[in-house]
Formats: structure tokens, sequence, C-alpha cells
């Protein structure tokens, strides 16, 4: 049995940031907030997606919102545990577990104090095997799982229950709620049954997250080249290394929008690249053509330390390298495309798998 | 017993249209929703407050938006009823009847579709005595009477449950979710028990509103002045007459919001008369001052015929007279005047009771 301590979970925040491609929200105060709960309620038990009981429920839990507004709204921690009750009540069920819906950055933290706090497991999966900024943006969408119903709770005492037609309302009525109760929520939505999550999930995203920083911090003590050691495991590459020379940036809608341009330094000194961004960085462009996009993952890390740098950290002078990895084959189905591929953030580009 | 058929039901919308005071939805659609289901289901039993057993629940339902709109987006009939059993769900109870929130316009005839279709009777009374823009705007508030659980219901099959923590997040999140549904939708809400109904809610509404409605057409059959025959039923009086020389109109965060000129004519020639709205008329000013503001009653009406126009109906060059009636005595208190006084509106000036 795997428990997740204080240490494991300094891993996972490190490599959910890695997968969150920048967005997903700086994981630190979400962990912050697992660590008071992992030491004061005990580790968390980390179930395999293959040991949920085909008719059980899992109900994933999650902080929605823009993440420029998530690290300065801390949320009290009982919103959460609302938000799972009431869905848990709407559903007459008792769940066994929580999971994340999205284990790249915040997200993959606010089902840990779920699952601490009331003595449950939380189950070793995620509903993206990344971030994505949109509600219906999961795997399970791709297996006809519904969003609802979704219990959505903010810190003032708010509680909103929605039922939708499908994931598309879910995140249309949600994210205007959100954006009402101060562009940050807690939210409880995407409730499976184990034989549907079994199919509907990411597998083993936490695992991986604890892996990735786990080497992350390793090759650093150990002096390996950290970028290397993370392209290798995540079977990506270096896109470029630059120094940021401009960052755009707006809040639009309750999402964080922008653009960075960065001057090539070293082997790519010369060339000129930008990464678009909404929450996540969605598409990587050289001299002007764009060469990586989403569902493939867009990571902003430190030349130096390897160390991955969210957009609402991203500031003019600093030296970065972009790295792209593949995404979860579900992504790279015509339907995944569909779903989250560059056309539907709105960019006239076909998706090409790294 | 008082049993409302298909010709109550033509005077009640034609006197809602009065106590709607320009706003609150024409009630013409809602009129052939409810006549239909009549003609269905059979006349629907009116049913006095008094008469409202202490421990039994009542469930007010509405339709929620922006008039402009909801003259044009028809509802299918069944999204009032889904919010109804909703709530019903929510507080697991059976409600032994309907009741109006808002007397005044078109939520004067959706109880009526519900109750028809339900078998159920209505509840002479309604939270207003007139008609307000928003959700908090009721008497019930005055009595500490939570808007929540509220139940929001669309024809495209969503589904909205709200619990907040006071009536003012209600309007908040409830408007906004209306405006994303297209402006209009379907309410179940201030569900009240017997005991604290019979003080909270206004008594009577209906039957003065189906009395206006009779009185009025009584009066141009026998061609008595409408006008007069009105304002001595109200306790009102006419503030002008005149012509509309312009009207200023805009669809503004999910409300129909302007105002009218008026050159006053007959009696009144040479004046200068303005009526503001949001949804209702709100002020009527003579010469550039305030006269007569909300919470009382200021309702536009043909100079000929004495029938009601609606803010949406308003347009260059009609002959108008503008009546002005007290509201409830409920309205007048201090915590009356500060939910629905004209500060409340924006307007730097006191409630003067006419």
């Amino acid at each position: 049995m795997t428990l997740l301590d204080h240490n494991a979970l300094e891993d996972i925040a490190l490599g959910a940031t890695v997968l969150g491609t920048g967005g997903g929200g700086d994981p630190t105060l979400g962990k912050l907030m697992a660590q008071q709960a992992v030491t004061k309620h005990g580790p968390v038990q980390l179930l395999s997606l293959n040991d949920v009981p085909d008719d059980e429920w899992i109900i994933p839990t999650a902080m929605m919102g823009a993440p420029t507004v998530l690290v300065e709204k801390i949320p009290s921690g009982t919103e959460v545990l609302d938000a799972y009750r009431m869905l848990e009540q709407r559903l007459q069920c008792s769940a066994i577990a929580t999971v994340s819906a999205e284990a790249g950055g915040v997200n993959s933290m606010i089902p840990l104090v779920v699952a601490a706090t009331l003595h449950i497991p939380l189950v070793d999966a995620d509903g993206m095997g990344r971030a994505f900024p949109e509600i219906q943006m999961v795997t399970p969408t791709l297996h006809g799982v519904s969003a609802t119903p979704m219990a959505i709770a903010d810190e003032k005492g708010n509680r909103v229950l929605l039922e939708t037609p499908d994931n598309f309302w879910t995140e249309r009525l949600a994210r205007m709620t959100t954006i009402q109760m101060g562009c940050s929520a807690c939210v409880a939505l995407y409730a499976m049954q184990g034989k549907v999550a079994k199919k509907a999930l990411v597998p083993g995203t936490i695992s991986l997250a604890r892996e990735i920083g786990h080497t992350l911090q390793t090759s650093r003590e150990q002096k390996h080249d950290p970028i290397e050691t993370l392209t290798t495991l995540l079977h990506g590459r270096r896109l470029c290394e630059g120094k940021i020379t401009d960052v755009h940036r707006r809040t639009e809608r309750g999402f964080a929008r922008g653009e960075i341009d960065i001057a090539g330094t070293g082997r790519d000194a010369g060339s000129q690249y930008k990464v678009s961004f909404q929450n996540e960085n969605l598409v990587f462009w050289r001299d002007g053509q764009a060469e990586v996009t989403v569902p493939d993952l867009i990571t902003v890390v430190d030349n130096q330390t390897g160390l991955p740098i969210t957009t609402e950290a991203l500031k003019y002078g600093l030296r970065i390298a972009v790295l792209g990895f593949p995404c979860h084959p579900q992504w790279r189905t015509p339907e995944g495309v569909k779903l989250v591929g560059p056309r539907y953030f709105g960019y006239e580009i076909d998706y090409l798998p790294l």
C-alpha cells in the first residue's frame, strides 16, 4: 500500500507543475493545504485505478478559476469538502475515494486535502494527464461521462448544483458562477463508478508526478542535467533555450491569457520564439511558425535548474528553456484533437504530434 | 371555492400588467400558456393565504430574465415544472400549492401553469404587490425568508440549484445563470411554510389583479372613464397626460433599462415629463424634478383606453397617461425603502410616499 506523506506531497507538487504546462494554478498553496491536512489527519493512501471496485463511486475534486487569482484568494479548506459532500448527497451515495480531475497544477493537491480530511484514498489517476483550462477538456468526456451533477462551493457559503445536457454547458454555467464567486471556487464533478473510471481516466498520473518531482530534486543533488533528465523521463525534447523579452498578459472571462516572446540564446541564438497560453501553454512558435501545439505538453523551465515556471510567474529577463512532451494517446485520437486541439483554442493550425 | 377559468386568466393578465408598472414581462405569452394548461387540465383553485395550513409548504414559481427577451424566447412549459420539482426534491417535501412571487407582469401567469398542470391550488398572494427587477426585492426578504434553495431550469435541459448565504447572493448567481441560459429561465424559490407565508407575503394580489382587469374591461364597455376607474380602485392618481417624444432603451446585464421623454398635452401642456425604468418604471420626473418614485407604482397607460403599456411597447408618438398608485405598506417601512427605494436603484433622491 502506497502512503503519501509530507515529502511525497512535495514531490507530487513539483511534478504537477511540470505537467501543468504553465497553468493549472501554482500548486504551492494547495501543497501547503494538503500538507497541513496530512499532518493533522495522517498520510493518504494512494489507490491504483485497477483496484477501484467496478460498482463503487469515486468523486473528483478540484479548484476552478483563474490561476492569477488562485494564488491570491486562499481557500478556507472547507469549501472543497462542502462541494464533495453536496455531490455525494445529490447522488445518494458514499464515494470510496476522491481523484484528481487534472493532475497538472494545484488540482494535483486539492483532492489530497479531501482524501486526508475524510480518511479516504486518492485514486492514482486523473482526467487529463496534464492541465487544461475548461471543464469538458477531460478524457471522461471522450467516453461520454457527464460532468454533472456538479457541485460548486465558495468560502462565502454559496453552494451551486448544476445538471446540464452536456459538458460544454457545464463549463459555461460553472465558469460564470466561478467568476461571480470571485474568479475561484471549489468543485466536485465527473462522479464515476469504478467500471467507467478504468476506461475514462488516465492511470498513474499521481505516481508519475511524484516520479518527476523526485527525479528533478535528485538530479539537482546529483548534478545531472535536470532538463535532460526531464525530457528523458517524459519522452520529450528541449524546444529552445532563451531569454524572455516580453510578456503579454490579461485576465479575460475568468482565464489568464497571453503570450511570451523569447530571444534564443546559446545554440538557439538568433531565433525568435513565442509561447501562447490560456491558463496553460498552448502553442510554441519558432520564428513565426507553430511547431508544437496543445494537446502535447509545453512546459517552460528555468534553464539552469530545470524547475518549471507557471504562466503567472513568467517575467522579462528570465533565462528559460521550453520543453515539449507528448500527451496521453487518448488525446491523439480525432475526438481528442477536436476537443482540445489548437483549433478549439482559436488557432488556425493543425495538431502535429510531437 | 374560487376557481380560475379561461376568462379569469384574461382579467388577471390585464390587471397584472397594471401592477407590473411597465415591467415584469408582458403577461400575454404567460396567459396563453396558462389558458392552454387550464383548457387541458381544468380551472385552478384560488386558495386564500389564510387557508394555507401553518406547517404545509408552498413553492413560488416564476420566470426570470429581461422582459425584452421574455416576449420572444417562448418557454416550452415544462421548465417551470422542472424547477418546481427540483426544489420539492431538494426540500424532500410535497408542497400543497404554488404562489406568485411577483403578481405584476408575466409572473402572475407562470404559477397558474404549474397549478393547472399539477392540479394544485394557487395561493391568492404574492411577494411584491407589484413587479420588481431583482430576486431579493420581495416582502419575504423583509421577514428573513431565504430565497434558497432555489431551482433554475431552462428549455435546453440545464438545471441549477443554488444555496446562498443571503438573497443578494441569490440574485447575483441566479442573474448570471439566467443570462448564460439566454436571458430567460424558469425558477422556483422562496419555499415557505404557511405560518411564515402569512406574515411574509402580500395577501390578495391575484384577486386584486383580477378585479383591476375586470373593472378595466367593464368601464370600457360601460363607457366610464377607465383612468378614473383605475385610480379610484387603486387609491392613486393621474400624474400626467402627454405624448412620448423619445425612448432610450438598452439591455444591460440582463435588464431592460432606459427612459421615456413625455411632452405634456391637454391640461399638462407645456410641461416636460420623464419616466425612468429598469424592467419596471422607477421614477416619474416633472420638469426635471422627481415626483413619484419606487416602491410606489408608476404605470403608463393609453390615454384613451386606460390599457397599460409595458416598457418594451413604449414608442415615439404614443398618447399616454402616467398613473401613480401607493405601494403595499410593508414597502413603506425603513427596511422596505432601503431594499427597493430609489437609492437602491442609483437615484440620489429620497422616497416621498404618494
